[in-house]
């Protein structure tokens, strides 16, 4: 992949309308921006679809569009966030991600130079992933009809043998892993668009996962769930897992990693942590006599140093997530009916 | 599938920022209206990705956003387009489709009972299609910040074995088959954008192209080239042929299917059909050895019944696409620089 300065030569113009007609000027755009910094061999076919060799294995499939606002923001921006959210969610079936592709909506007006950013942002990230963008489309809006970019990716992975992560598999007495601190994609994106500065700069944790993955599932074959709790945060994840496998969780909130400087931001913000998004954190349930093995592949990972037990799937009825509190009472986290943080991926 | 009436709790509201939070309200759009309706054992598993059994044989990725203004037209809407879009760029491979994925963007205030209606039109047109909707995604923006709904859907196929359909296969002597008349979708969008009124509806070919596909390819494995002539419609189609094969391109005007309202539809709006988008029409190159009998499997099939032979690939090392006129004329069929149509899929 190619990922160095271009002569692109609308560089400094920005999107029109014809840039969506599929004319001359949609060629040039993708000639110019997208396969000059994206290319590698499948994509350069030229066609409109991608052909891939054949795939040995069971198949994995997930799409997600990303209409973050800021598209910029401290740790990475829409483009690398995209390709690392979809990255992550095939990595949560346990399988190892291929193949990526990409659609983006144009506003009419956005800056070419801002998009050539965002595309070689995508083009890193991809690359440090091991997983080349194969195909794309793009399209454009009018100016009021859309907000600069939307990325909507899609990922292709393959689930090696013996594996069988489902969320269905969620059963009382297993433990509860979680791969690191909670908040700080959700808490940076905040801080920037309140405008806010603590002493510390929080970045977004956005990050791909799925290395860590493979090495929890060389560790531990027989991990029956990963997830990455990102919109709505831990608590609507295992409120999830809670009701799709019809169990209950149990957690111990002074397990739970959470950084001083998120925390009290926080805290400042009116916040729960619990609730706020992550883009590069996983929650993993496992079989008891598993959970060291994982912690310890977690742990032997970049991503995965802070990893925690947080918690045990119970049997319950009633399929509530609950918490043991710092204060040693129980709280019940319930799903948040309404929009905490909008536009937060 | 299951496209029956639902009881939506939601379906008299519209879309609210809350609907995207990833809380209990996107989890209850999901449950009562996407997975309502898109219903199969894949996209039922609940999980972020859907799980696939492996496939033999190589693999076709494409993705295609649809933000076609009106979302409702004549002979199709938003929803039926996304999946025959994508659909047709993976057959367009030489590929039979297996399944599809799909990332909404959604405005704030978009009413429940059109997203509903276009959920259903996606469900009908993929299961006529036999191709299922695995997983999806859904984002809500700000009002404002969107325009009611985009639909990115993404498409996986499988290449039958002996089949290598690729633009770069196109050479000179080859035969250019097109499958039917020219314009009739972006004339009908154009014509409910205006509200022009013509004495017959002119109604979208919004089709699904893959069992015509299936059905040219046995009758000559060998086909060189398949394209759908959408944005930009056949003049762009066959400069894309052109500039990537490095060959000229040959056209009789005479050849070329139009219908006549469409062709007076065209007059008065000041278009060149063989500009219009079309979505349910495709080209196709093959050795002239090959020509009756693909034309003879295409007019079989009711989406091939008026395809004809337009013209033949050239030696050109200007890689321009010229057309013979009705009136012995050669006129040069060049892109066009802008916009003809803006959001036409």
């Amino acid at each position: 992949m190619n990922i160095q300065d271009p002569t692109l030569s609308a560089r400094t113009g920005s999107i029109d309308m014809a840039h969506g007609g599929g004319g001359r000027a949609t060629a040039e755009l993708i000639a110019d921006l997208f396969q000059h910094h994206l290319t590698n061999p499948i994509l350069d076919q030229g066609n409109d679809a991608a052909l891939l060799p054949p795939v040995a294995g069971r198949l994995v499939m997930s799409t997600d569009g990303h209409v973050i606002s800021p598209i910029f923001f401290p740790g990475g921006d829409i483009g690398s966030l995209a390709v690392h959210g979809t990255l992550n969610d095939v990595a949560m079936a346990g399988a190892e991600p291929l193949y990526l592709t990409v659609g983006f909506i144009l506003e009419e007006g956005f800056p070419l130079a801002d998009l050539e950013k965002i595309v070689i942002s995508m083009a890193r990230a991809a690359e440090a992933a091991g997983v080349p963008i194969v195909t794309g489309d793009t399209k454009v809006v009018e100016k009021g009809k859309g907000d600069g970019v939307f990325i909507t990716t899609t990922g292709l992975g393959v689930v090696p043998d013996g594996v069988h992560v489902s969320v269905e598999r969620a059963e009382p007495g297993q433990a509860i892993l979680l791969s690191g601190s909670l908040g700080d994609h959700g808490v940076a994106i905040l801080s920037k668009r309140e405008n806010l500065e603590f002493e510390t700069e929080i970045r977004s944790d956005s990050a791909a996962l799925h290395t860590l993955v493979a090495g929890m599932i060389s560790a531990a074959p027989g991990i029956a769930v990963l997830r990455d709790p990102t919109r709505g945060g831990l608590a609507a994840t295992l409120n999830e897992i809670a009701r799709t496998a019809k169990v209950g969780i149990h957690l111990e909130e002074n397990a739970i990693p959470i950084k001083a400087d998120v925390k009290a931001a926080c805290e400042l913000l009116g916040l729960d942590p619990l609730y706020v998004a992550n883009e590069g954190k996983m929650v993993c349930l496992c079989e008891p006599g598993d959970a060291d093995a994982v912690l310890a592949a977690m742990r032997a990972h970049p991503l995965g140093r802070d990893a925690a037990l947080i918690g045990t799937v119970t049997e319950d009825d009633a399929h509530l997530v609950e918490m043991e509190t710092e204060i040693g009472g129980v709280r019940v986290v319930d799903w948040l009916a309404g929009e905490q943080l909008p536009r937060i991926c």
